[in-house]
């Protein structure tokens, strides 16, 4: 548990090959891109103004994304055949450093590029590749992301929007059918968006059928003329002031008989033919609806990326304040105490702290695998992959979101009356991180979903079941043991291999100890949900029986994806070159284990996988921890490398 | 465990018995004050409009200051000899309710009336309150309270400013004497107030003596001329944009000689004649100073006052929200099913809504105890009844701030992305409510002073002590037990006195259990911290003996702070008049109870208070609690009696 002794003064960094190494570490596999954009965004106007009217928000947000177009920051999220550079790892880590300069940069230029661009590039064909691409990563064509509606956000299978298709003049006309079925919270529907990638349901009728929906597609809808007036059936309007996030333009939708081309139609997935004939290479509404969902995935990586970023910056900040404010206790009469030395302070921010770092390996592997498999051909991709990717995506963006949402406010409040003041940045990015909890999917809702397809072993039949068919489905699996559903990686099977079985015996500073706790956690929750809802199969309300596993299965959910983190940082240690980075991030390591298991602690201790005296080595476990990083937490934070002009703050001149 | 059957819907509430008896409740003594104030601020246009600047913000605040003056809403707060009417009740629950209309509202009128006011009246003697009461009440007189300074928020007893006696003009010299002296984060002190009442060392000699400093003691002075323009010695700024309370003008005041004429020195009690001679009643400089403290809790009684009110708002509208919002799961293909319905959804709400009551009933006996405390003569109150007062209040600031600060959070996040639009309110309040565990005392300082009286048994000579006084003052206290310091209140006696003696045998929804697990942990964290400290009777390091029990010092006060609130709740379910009432709350109160246990069972475990058995019964109480309380989750928030104009939120018009 021991850690390096090393740069204790708030302005020392002496250990400059712990700190490189630490960074190389962090920054993974494209750490170049980092580099660049280091120095790119090395700027203080780039930071969020709030004496800026909403209109004067959005208008610096949106020359700041035709500074980056210019600098062809877009091209790297389209492939090369559509006109870009076709490198996804680049893209996704470009949108997350944005992070550090202002979140509304991050979520404006996430909606272009990300989910506008990413349903034109994912969802069209050649045919909108060849009109749309270039303009899209030059910001010639402005476009949003029309999905959610007032009445559903989390429940897109049953948008209201409808596309009718009319084979009299071979267009779709595009409906609100109800009051709740206006889009909402668009970011660009506002103001600068001139078309929008419009969900909805797609009706039509074969020659001598009747009409059918056949789910939800997506269309080029054109929102907008040149000098910005509605188009005709198409009324926007502005959602105004937010809790943050002031320079992006959310706005409303609402379409009255809007009407477009049939060749609007994103038709990847499937088709109308001039008579109204529709096709689709993919049987079932669900399956396919489900496979358009699966290609948009970039957006929730971007999210979960940045919010692990906005974190960081908060605790940067944070640590340091804490490092040059001092009160109270000054020993002998001399200057008080920093305020990083008392002991509750740790614990409030090394421990999150150490999940920032934990977090950071594992959305680095997220990023590397969603760049490996959207780099392989289209269709290529072996559908399990694809379906772990997915979850992992939406496990990543729901513990991470609510990881940036809390440590950043920590961070305010750990930094007293000057973390209120928006010149020191903490509130205005509590303000804007709020809805990263939010949306790309509500977290409680993505880890529902994680624990359903833990739960359903991540078979393709389960995908668009209700509650209750899918309660069904896990009642019918058999056996009493959920089957281990990904494989265990190397690094962590040699560490299983080489140590003690029983968990409670073992040295708790040891690595497979502290897998095998987190393992075993996830298994038993795993095993015990299916066990309860498998009462459904002959239940008289399965909606019941699964209503009151709801809990449980979140739990399932929440330690699948803890220890898959776990792992994530594991491995990066393996990995890290540095011999004295990789002590300090065993150390690390251990802190968040360690904080992990406290925040569970009665589960540990009720299920009796830690025993008494255990739980309360672990209580002290994490003082001791904090303590020993108290002398690495500048180099801890350093390590980031977040730009030093977008760290900015007043309050760390303490005199 | 049963709760009443009864309103379901949305829209109905059929028992309107059972929400009068609620609703007299959690009124209580000051229900006619609740009353008017009700009528008088059900006005849509008193709410925050996030559309308006940082100027127009604070003048649409001072204007309506100017109303409530208009309407004699201050004068409850001043004693009738000094021009007031004397109701501190009144006073404190008028404050509290513009928590409903605008936070910022709350703030300046709680910085004018109370901290400012409060300075005057509790701290000035004659001469002050007959030139300035009057036109403190009717705002002829704007101030500000200058206490906090840019190095020393939370030990002001280091404050840098000093006040220098000058006997050749007899004035004082007011100055900040180093760059962190500046006064920081100052309400008023950006625009509106003219004067303030500044804390700063007094430094006087008499006749011979060399100068001295004599501690930190209150001055009014003037610091704008009627045009506005900073007096000569004064320079003011403005703190700009802050992560909510826009429309109260926070600004920084710095010091240069300014000078005021020796009748400026607040003095109740010390004065210094003529010829620089310092005298005072109260002899020591710290008992001196947390005297003078002592008699401004007001406003911390009013922030935490306050934060309840904005807890309350925000579950009313996350609950109503949750009631018309449907999502997923149609049995039968009919609607989909409401929120509320979700097991999940029940957890994020209702055992906030649950501590939102216990607090509410808290609140009110603080409120009540300030009222007779401050009712009596001035200086005749009893030394360790105002003690206790003082702990109670900071406590409940802390522990109803937090409480606050996270309800408002969860309700944001339960009402997804119309959560987050300024339009619906609850990311305004969030921003609001954020430094609400920061100013009058930041939370965990607070919290840590609430256990250092505790442990210390609220003597009179630990006051002022430094943390190393203190431990040794703690390790010098015989026995092993801390003495029971507060009378147990009959109602709890009786509870006690009629019980099964084993709290891990009986009943768990029995109430004197309940009493009996919160007392034992109270007891045990206390003493155990209590023998940890002291180890530094002996040590070479008395602050590091400290620093390490430091979480372990919190734990206790909290666990203090939470039996006093169940306390509370049940000495409010003895006096509620309304049979059906009291049975409604008798289950809310099981809740409260049930989650408090939840939150902390691996203690309870740990220290084998509860049996692994009991545990998991704890666990599913809570859930069933929760669904035994959703059919009155309409009620339960009606109950509050928010102004139905300040609830405005097109989010629960769904159709």
């Amino acid at each position: 548990m021991a850690a390096q002794t090393d740069p204790t003064g708030p302005g020392q960094l002496d250990d400059t090959t712990t700190l490189d190494g630490l960074r190389a570490a962090l920054d993974g596999r494209w750490q170049a891109t980092r580099d660049e954009l280091r120095a790119a965004l090395n700027r203080r106007d780039l930071l969020p103004d709030p004496s800026l009217d909403l209109s004067a928000s959005r208008a610096k947000i949106l020359a700041e994304m035709t500074e980056l177009a210019a600098a062809d920051f877009a091209a790297a999220g389209f492939r090369a055949d559509h006109g870009g550079t076709g490198d996804v790892g680049t893209a996704i880590t470009g949108i997350e450093m944005l992070g550090y300069a202002d979140l509304s940069l991050m979520v404006k230029s996430g909606v272009q590029w990300g989910l506008f661009g990413g349903a034109i590039e994912n969802l069209g064909t050649e045919r909108h590749h060849r009109r749309y691409v270039a303009d899209i990563i030059n910001l010639d064509l402005l476009g949003s992301f029309g999905m959610t509606e007032t009445g559903h956000g989390s429940n897109v299978q049953a948008l209201e929007t409808t596309a009718t298709y009319d084979p009299a003049t071979q267009e779709f006309v595009i409906a609100s059918t109800t009051p709740l079925a206006r889009k909402d919270y668009i970011g660009g529907a506002a103001e600068h968006a001139t078309v929008s990638a419009v969900f909805a349901q797609l009706i039509t009728a074969g020659p001598g059928e009747e009409p059918r929906d056949h789910g939800v597609h997506c269309f080029f809808v054109p929102l907008r003329d040149a000098d910005g007036n509605d188009l005709p059936g198409v009324t926007t309007s502005d959602c105004g002031y937010k809790g943050g996030l002031r320079g992006v333009d959310n706005g409303r939708i609402v379409f009255d008989e809007a009407r477009i081309p049939a060749e609007n139609l994103l038709n990847r997935y499937a088709d109308v033919a001039a008579d109204g004939t529709y096709s689709s290479p993919i049987e079932g509404d669900n399956r396919r609806f489900f496979t358009m969902l699966g290609t948009l995935i970039r957006g929730r990586v971007s999210v979960g990326a940045t919010a692990g970023a906005a974190a960081r910056k908060a605790l940067t900040l944070a640590v340091r304040y804490a490092l040059v404010r001092r009160q109270f206790d000054a020993p002998d009469g001399a200057q008080e105490i920093t305020i990083m030395d008392y002991r509750a302070h740790q614990r409030k921010l090394l421990p999150l702290l150490a999940k920032s770092y934990a977090l950071a390996f594992a959305q680095n592997e997220l990023t590397a695998e969603l760049h490996d498999v959207q780099s392989q051909e289209p269709d290529g991709v072996e559908p399990h992959r694809q379906r772990l990717l997915e979850s992992w995506a939406a496990g990543l963006k729901s513990y991470g979101s609510a990881h940036a949402s809390h440590t950043i406010n920590v961070c305010r409040e750990a930094c007293g009356g000057a973390g209120y003041m928006a010149e020191n940045q903490l509130s205005i990015l509590r303000g804007d991180i709020d809805v990263f909890t939010t949306f790309e999917g509500d977290n409680t809702v993505l880890t529902q979903l994680v624990g359903k397809e833990m739960l359903g072993m991540y078979s393709d039949e389960m995908r668009g079941l209700s509650t209750v068919g899918w309660v069904r489905l896990v009642a019918g699996l058999v056996g009493d043991v959920v089957a281990e559903k990904t494989a265990v990686r190397q690094v962590v099977q040699t560490l299983l291999d080489s140590s003690d079985e029983d968990p409670d015996k073992s040295d708790l500073t040891d690595r497979a100890t502290q897998v095998r706790l987190l393992r075993n956690r996830e298994d038993h929750l795993q095993r015990t949900c299916a066990q309860r809802l498998r009462r459904a199969a002959d239940a008289d309300d399965p909606f019941a029986v699964f209503n009151d596993a709801q809990d449980h299965l979140l739990a399932a959910a929440t330690a699948g994806i803890e220890r898959q983190v776990l792992e994530s940082f594991i491995q990066a240690i393996d990995e890290c070159d540095s011999k004295s980075a990789a002590e300090v991030l065993g150390t690390v390591c251990d802190l968040f284990v360690y904080s992990a298991l406290e925040a569970d602690l009665s589960w540990f201790l009720m299920h009796r996988h830690v025993s008494v005296e255990r739980a309360k080595a672990i209580r002290r476990g994490v003082n001791q921890l904090c303590a020993d990083l108290r002398p690495q937490a500048r180099t801890l934070v350093e390590a980031f490398g977040i730009p030093e002009e977008l760290l900015v703050a007043p309050m760390l001149e303490q005199g």
